[in-house]
């Protein structure tokens, strides 16, 4: 893989980097190269098309982006690109996410938009990396090895129940 | 008022139509001026971004924006214009409006969208006559004549079924 | 503009204060004058309905309602004035504003309600302004410029996180 | 009983007669005399204010309201009156009620709505009648002797089934 | 009004007291003789069902029940009774209260329980009061003395308000 | 097994007949004697109690209770009975059987009702079979034999689809 | 009873440990032996399929399987045997619940999963012991004397409450 | 792009054919081969997993899974791969695919799923393409021509209605 970023992580407030930088922390540990950005689908809208148009000719692969309440910003990007969108339904406000999820993931026909779970920002990472492996084969090694790990923490916490 | 439009009707899809031409059937009935086009966030976004931010000179002063599911359009012209957008959200897909509703009533602070009822275009159109009212007094008077006749109406199906 | 109130905010309850002053906050920094009071639809009825039936002869150019729960106050006073009436859903109670939301904005035909987001009393001021701003050209430039204050102090926002 | 009309049976529009005249059967049924009308909270509000607010001098002692949507009507008549007043929410628009549902059950302390089911308009006659019989011994032995007709009803029903 | 309970409040669980108590102070204040007492719908049915089937015997005439979740305990009295019975859906775990709300409302034709809001005790009693106001009527009196206090409240809040 | 009914299946309605004889015929493919009987929770409280509290003595070893709305019956059945109680909710009325989940699967600790999906009976069953299979060995083997042909049939239909 | 374990309490992660070990109180105040383990159906498939296919033959009778969010563990249990298996929708994540408890109860026909409230992981407990009763008669007694604690519990309370 | 199908389609029932083959249509048209098969995750456990574990070794790059109800089928392939799962939630049952939404979106960390909307086929077989797209570089080409042409015959509808 190159060291140029190949994930585009952003999201439409300061506020959603909390739960936004999640999915940094896990690119860094696949090794994956990525640059982060705050851009609002309605308060730049015009940068938010800019950075969607001009995503693959800088080098990205895939694109992450994360918004709360009426959460346009996935959609938007996606309309203006045609490298797979990640969506990040964000829990805030009063609906707490749900109003985000039907935002984010009831994409028309065309144009759509990869949803993970609400303030699912470490899946989001995990599904780009998954995304990058058809093209990057030690993403596959890496992906293969985390889950690994997953199930060596998971018998190990199991082991130590079954003795309680 | 001017025989120029000063309402624009935007819909996301061809589809969207018979909901709403119902917009247009009050704004003629008001006599106001009006233009009807599609536009889609998602598959027109830089028609749709022109239009919002041209919109103000060529002399619209309302737009009125109806899609369904994750239903962007409303909010995407909102992010483009200061003219006041008026949102409709509308029934289609497997969750008949609900989430259309959510894209469209959540907004952000700053960037608002004066949501009415799933399928309200009806109501969209006559807010629109509201909001026209406050500069163009012969809509004030057109609308209370139309509330009397509402009243007047209501009045005699009352009678009617009193007596029965 | 004049100095006379362009825009009532009415709130069903002193309870509903911390939100709804956020209003007051905004018009004041868009320097529209407005007023502010309590009335409820269903404890004060014939001040609510006398309220709205003498708002325009008032002077007031718009309205904005806060209420929560099975929250009928916007719908009230659009019934009884064909001034703009904006709604603003609370969120109170167990179901936290869900029920607000769709008491102020599944209005039937002929009364509508311009509904924002729940607790959105700041858009239920954007909008009253971009309502106001067809009649008085100083509120586009108002608007424009806090637009424009929001862009740049988002984009100073994504100049930091980018460094980092 | 008198022959004067004990229960009022409101409506918010002519299209919910369908509905409504079945708890105008059910107190015919139990001999319970009573009046129906139409009349909306948003487009007649004072002829339905008025009609609450004479409602006990005029004799009435319970009224029934069903409207759909942002379902004001029977919180709008419960403002006007110290009677109990029955809310039915009714099934119409995208959202089947439930709308109603929370615009009718969700009354703000000091102001109740007795809510029944959506669509229950047999039932709002039914509270209707047992409300009644607190003063009117008759309508007592009319209800038990109703459950007794559906307890047989039903033992037969049931009888049926198991030979089969 | 006799001294003898003219009210039974039940509810489902001892936990259920801190809410359902604020019916009790409402029908003092209001000056109705009450009863109050524990009996789940699940957990002692039989206890239940007797208390509904002579709870007109032993001179009640309005009844209240409160209970969570899977709220049976109001429809299991209107089952036992044919007095009025009034439900109360609590707001306890996961679900806060929508669960209660649909278990206590949705009735099926015949057998109607008064449903409140989900929490709504005060209600409860207010909605208890307006029914036994068609028999009683110093009741009637009560509560309107009642509402003037409201208004004259919120009028001195509204003025409050109005001067800052 | 005997021939004696081990499953008492029982409805609120006949109209929820063409739901719940699927469960029916499950058993009956199973060789599982049973019973079916219609008892509402609200209109046959008795009945149901009784049919509840003499059911273990009378041979049964499951009870499955399907009904709708406000579905109140599987929760009474085991509020008499600590035989395991098998809930459908069924979807009737205008919420669609969402109403019906919540009443039946929300319950407190203690009573509690083994439910599954709405207007799933023929699911009831093969619970009913599985929990009667820890005793009657035979039926572990025909619900082997079941599953056997459901995978043959699916392994089919897949063979199907991969040739066209 | 035998000494070896006749329920197998599951979970998908340890940070389900706080609900779920409610369950692993209530058998052992029933006197029924049962075993607890960590499987998750995504991050340990096969260990989790394992279990499932093992358990009968392992003397296991019941399962009991809790999972939050898109909870498929109870479903897949289920898939891999004829077990009873019981699924306890946690509240985990912004849905509080809600989505685990659609994953959990919304089975297609074939393999069911009886489903109890969520988080409700005592009643999970207590209707293994139901249907653990059908074999044993001994927790057919048990169950009696906890019901008839539970009733004489609240009776105390319902008196205590009444002297107040 | 290779003649070996590179995207597999996974349904979880022959039912589910009529709205998944939408997805096979998009595929064809984008020059994509790709493979279709029913597999149901508890249907046919071993062969959906056996499916997951031997998908990239044996060429596919993207698999597409739709289920409606507790729909699992996605989540369980990602159980069992690395490669991108693409979950399409069907309206199926009571619930209308909300119950499958929630079942298919809300994945725990580590397992992600690329939700697309109720009943999005299309969209799945988009968004394979655009994750194809970063490794055959000719899908990039297909998917802007496909939006250029969604584009043109949007633009054409446009002008049509404003002619009107």
């Amino acid at each position: 893989m190159t060291q140029k970023p190949l994930v585009g992580i952003l999201m439409g407030s300061d506020s959603d980097l909390p739960v936004m930088k999640k999915a940094l922390a896990v690119l860094a540990e696949m090794g994956v190269a990525c640059e982060m950005d705050i851009s609002s689908a309605h308060r730049l809208p015009d940068k938010t098309a800019e950075y969607a148009r001009t995503a693959r000719e800088r080098g990205l692969e895939v694109i992450i982006a994360g918004a709360g309440m009426a959460a346009h910003l996935a959609g938007v990007i996606a309309a203006h690109t045609t490298l797979p969108v990640i969506g990040v339904p964000l829990a805030s406000g009063a609906m707490n996410g749900v109003d985000a999820l039907h935002a984010t993931v009831q994409m028309p026909p065309g144009i759509p938009v990869a949803t993970v779970a609400i303030d699912g920002a470490k899946n989001a990472a995990y599904l780009a990396c998954e995304i990058l492996s058809i093209k990057y084969p030690e993403l596959t090694d890496a992906l293969e090895k985390y889950r690994e790990e997953t199930r060596r923490t998971l018998m190990e916490k199991s082991a130590q129940l079954r003795q309680v």
